[in-house]
């Protein structure tokens, strides 16, 4: 798994989340990238439909984001959760370094009873696809939803971070990796 | 998934891996089964073909044992895995909110730098399987391992734990299938 | 499999195909949903290719509509057909209760010699769906085509029928998933 | 599909559930094989444990017997079940174009109250495979159990109606795969 | 699987990768169909993105198309790989009997230095496609390759050759898939 | 995908087509295997049921073997074989760079008419696995079928030819992923 930071700023609108995205950023392969930048996710983008239906907006001035792509065959929209969370359990890990505390419910962290993430997965034809986003900052974010953000907490360098999570779980993946190739089937 | 606590002690020996195992303790459909009792692989029992080439013993006196049975067709291997690290780290969080801080390496968990799991997932034709075992006492544990165990952290019930964790584990298996269903595909 | 039944008329117009629709509709899960109405499926919504060739009208001025979605990851055309076959066995079956003898032909069910269903089945990548309608009416039914209709043979009220085959399908599957948990593989 | 029916009496002790029976048999590719004998299925042989537990006995002196193999990557132990309810609603289907009127319970077809056959399916790694048996005499049958037989109801010859089941069934199959070729995906 | 040739000339423009399309063609099951025609890829239409990306043409004034379709639930992007490749090497075994000597690098076939075919596989949710065309001409192709084309080196007839190909290629599947009946797994 | 050549001889007993054999040597994940050594396969280790009806000895006293791993999720039968094919493919285009012209059926190769080549492939839930063997002796060879041998055709060192035609299949298996990963599905 290939594991990519891209330094300039980038909009997160949705349409990251299509298979390939990685690809025409010159990722080949298996791959997580992370990146900061605003969000803006548009209707025709959301794949959680309870969103769309709500007509919630998802959006934030400035968030790292995490894309995750595992080409698969066949793919699975259920494998696609179980390796969301365990992304999420890596946040959460990495945070914990840095002395910032987090509460997981599925695959939402929460400092105090502020929501720090959104994340998204879901798998086409090729494979499967993740997107989390951490808040950098509370601006922009929803008013309705009471929200967290790393700048409040101390975290001033995101590509650190950002670096540490991507590393964290492509271990985690490995490491799975090589627990399936050394285990006898029933 | 039906979560049941079987009272008696039971040794594990390796065969509760089995497909079905559940079903010959009464219980029909995806499953996390919880009881206490020793452990004693055989190794014509051991999944992990790192443990048998290493002639390891997988020992001790007393462990709860999680047993985890998903029906899946097609099944896969690597699914079981990724659910074994989910239920791992459910069992860490349960820990946590009872003041024991682990942490967590790939599928083992440790206080400290004592070894508290073991853990091991596989898959058959019809379905996953996982079994994870949290010593409760380090008696009878390899004393070439450094190992923790529940009592010595004062965890004196181990119902009231085992039960904690399968209803984790329960709630968040739903909270992805949940997700699932509201999830447009790419 | 949450068996729902909408009270109010819908116009069937082949969008209902499209994964998730249940979702929309306030249903969260595997669903046999049922309702009534016209239906005039447009040439984009055909699954069906010989249909969409032949520039058949899939039309009726009142049906039973039933529809079935299985959320399946890794998900497969030919379950969805084989599922589909049961469904339409189930109406079968449910019919000769109320004393009308139809005969099978694939997924057609027919009264002597006149066409008394429409369905499709088809799956996507989070999942199978079906779709049967059972004439209530011969109106507006293609003039080509000899139909038969539920009215024609004394069932008065479509919501009891519709309530029964749903039970009966959900029966059907939970029966059938409660083999699969008891079973040894190969 | 092929369809062949094997002249001799050949008893049924389940070890012809195993994949590749047929071929065995000289009977290479996707299969319905039907023949005549009797049956006692060795505990080791049983699939259902249901009734490996309950110390069951599957015995008859003489049935029709039914094996149906289907080679599949990756195969499903789901659509084995599913493809097993269809076989067993085509031999309801022959059963009643011959005067014999049946009702079916899940896998299950009874005559008054008398069960008429026993059926079992399963996976294996390379596909999947059903064994269904219809009692031509009740003569051997378990006597805890009350039975139904085909001579009790005038079918003199086994070897019509086997033909014309499997006939039916591979009509229904192939019918499946036609439906399945012109059928566009959501 | 089925052979057909289509006599006329048809012009590749890429919408004849999307799954049914030989089924507009009267064609119903697995196949492969060859024709001949000139080329001109629409981008919305390349599947690999590197050609896109590079704003490729992928043209040719006349070239041999086949056309390969299987029917998959699930379906693989990876085997549509792996069968593209086979279908490559019946192509360049077929080119070696009429004495035209090729090199084959992963799906490409060259003469000398001269690139001969074109080729893409992919996957939807019905099943897996191929395209590939050999050039035979190298009028038209574009100036930025070197192109080696069939009638330079002595092809006159290209239905004699194409239905060779599609003659080969069916057997290769057809002997594979007699390999994968009489195979015990593992 | 690992490539290893190990130095010793080993008599191939057909034991070593077993999932995970090639951990037991020391390799961990997806591999290429070659040594050298007799062939005996024994009756209960020949997965090929045409070869253990027909009673047929699988023989030799001295052959290039070829054994790969591929762990998958689900595995796939037909993948196996179509991996398989390619690898004899490979093993074909190596043989023509040092001067051995073969001709390929299914997945035999032959120089002349004598058979050069034996081959197997299969899956198990872990994944697929294949054997191929290259005579590099006509010594111990069954009587009743003509056999050819490398050494007959001036290959006197089994290692470079060995080296290379893992380091072809290497290629031209990694050559099919990086196509994989930059294809739109359909």
């Amino acid at each position: 798994m290939i594991s990519k930071l891209l330094p300039n700023s980038i909009k997160y609108d949705g349409s990251q989340i299509a298979p390939l995205w990685a690809y025409s950023m010159g990722i080949k392969g298996d791959s997580i990238v992370v990146f900061h930048g605003p969000m803006d996710v548009t209707p025709e983008n959301m794949k959680d439909l309870e969103d769309r239906k709500a007509g919630e907006t998802i959006r934030g001035d400035d968030l790292v984001h995490i894309i995750v792509e595992r080409f698969d065959s066949p793919s699975s929209m259920r494998l696609a959760y179980y390796m969301q969370r365990l992304l999420v359990v890596c946040i959460k890990d990495v945070l914990e370094t840095h002395g910032i505390k987090t509460t997981r419910n599925g695959d939402d962290l929460f400092i105090n009873d502020g929501k720090l993430t959104v994340s998204i997965a879901s798998a086409g034809v090729s494979g499967e696809k993740i997107h989390c986003g951490i808040n950098i900052t509370t601006r922009g974010t929803p008013r309705e939803v009471k929200t967290a953000a790393l700048t409040d907490f101390g975290i001033k360098d995101w590509r650190t971070l950002a670096l540490e999570i991507a590393e964290t779980f492509v271990h985690e993946i490995e490491d799975i990796e090589g627990d399936i190739v050394k285990t006898k089937s029933l």
